[in-house]
């Protein structure tokens, strides 16, 4: 299940459901810590973060044995979450499961509670840039070879995609960045809008806007998310805005809304 | 301001209190019958889906006047949604718009709150279909020209996105889904995984998981999110899976999971 981005304010009634009549809280140590004022009766199992695929081991085993358990990521646990990875062993394990209530005999019941993604979280803070086509890639190379990730910011560049960049930056990754701005700047222009939000609705929240020439000016960790705009993207005031072509259609205004910002 | 998928289990607490504070509550028709149970005080303004343009214009106007207004989106405001054409129109009439709490003078604070997008909502009921890199995009051809659509869908199969499609059938529009699925054919094999869902989380809600080669015989309409898979992309019981790479990397089975669906 997700708890969105932030805590009490953005996550949904359901999930908050889910985690009052879990038997069993998962997760990872940071988050699970947020979810304080909100434990009473549940046992809470809290783990590092390289510990992802034990932890949903565990959780798949305790759900075998009859326990409600509430497997938590932060965001969405459907975008690079945790819904994948339980997925991914349960049907290794050849698991009979099934969203609740389900006909037949199944192993447990398994449900994705969505919750805000860190891209729409990011977005609302910095305006509206995701108001057309946009592509989402992680620049983690630990699962995906960097050629795949080269390849892909490639292809969304040249379609003139918004970009949102996950996982922007690890101790390990530091030299992406610059690679990805250089290779971005082939097709998108040194004045695109580029939107750096950290920590979206938590404590430590940041919110930049730049463009693609000078983003790599400020900071960014794993827990940022980058939005890079489309060809139409602009800068209007605290706000980067795609539009997405009713004003050019309709005529309300001599004025290109690109030429504003 | 953003409904999410279902309310009112789905719909943030942050977006809760902005209705209950407004003043006036503006929206599509539709969406605003979905409200009933949460209205009382507020002024209603319930306009046509057409009236998006006029709907913006009256509601920066009543801001302006210094009322607290409301202007609902269904998912998030953020995702083809109404934040953009709200700030478009600001920076087209040249106001001084600022996020609460701002510093300094402007006409009116605005707030983009954010909700459960679409795609997120539908990859949820679907299982877990985004949990590698995505491409968001709308088939709606009235403010994008087909031909770009068109690029957007080859550039996004020739990178191995998931693609999500929004919009992906009107009335007048009934021929496009064919010509996406041909397209796709050219990249991606006949038996990946295509979910399909309408109205989540709604009532009416239906999810159906079919593949490239079959989907078209399922019905669609406008309130319907479908997701392609990538080339890892597998079924699995009544779930469609992405696989992020985790088990390949740590080899925790012979088996590989895409062999499982």
């Amino acid at each position: 299940m997700s708890l969105g981005p932030g805590f009490p304010d953005y996550i949904i009634p359901r999930a908050q459901n889910v985690l009052y009549e879990a038997q069993v809280i998962m997760g990872y140590r940071t988050y699970i810590e947020l979810l304080e004022p909100l434990l009473a009766h549940q046992e809470v199992v809290a783990s590092s973060m390289k510990a992802e695929v034990s932890r949903c081991q565990e959780a798949i085993a305790r759900a075998q044995e009859g326990q409600r358990v509430a497997l938590v990521s932060s965001g969405d646990a459907g975008i690079y979450g945790m819904a994948g990875l339980v997925l991914e062993i349960c049907a290794a394990q050849n698991l009979r499961v099934a969203p609740p209530p389900g006909e037949g005999e199944v192993d447990f019941y398994l449900e994705v509670v969505p919750g805000i993604p860190a891209l729409a979280a990011g977005a609302a803070l910095l305006g509206a840039p995701l108001m057309h086509d946009f592509a989402s890639i992680s620049l983690s190379d630990l699962l995906t070879p960097w050629e795949t990730i080269v390849q892909r910011l490639e292809l969304a560049a040249q379609g003139d995609f918004v970009i949102v960049l996950y996982n922007p930056k690890s101790k390990k990754r530091h030299w992406q960045l610059g690679a990805v701005r250089d290779l971005l700047l082939h097709c998108k222009g040194p004045q695109t809008p580029v939107g750096i939000v950290s920590r979206a609705m938590r404590q430590g929240q940041e919110i930049i806007i730049s463009t693609l020439e000078d983003f790599l000016e400020h900071p960014v960790d794993m827990q940022t998310v980058i939005i890079v705009g489309n060809s139409q993207t602009f800068a209007y005031g605290p706000y980067m805005v795609t539009p997405r072509g009713y004003l050019a259609k309709y005529r309300l205004t001599e004025e290109s809304p690109a030429a504003a910002g």
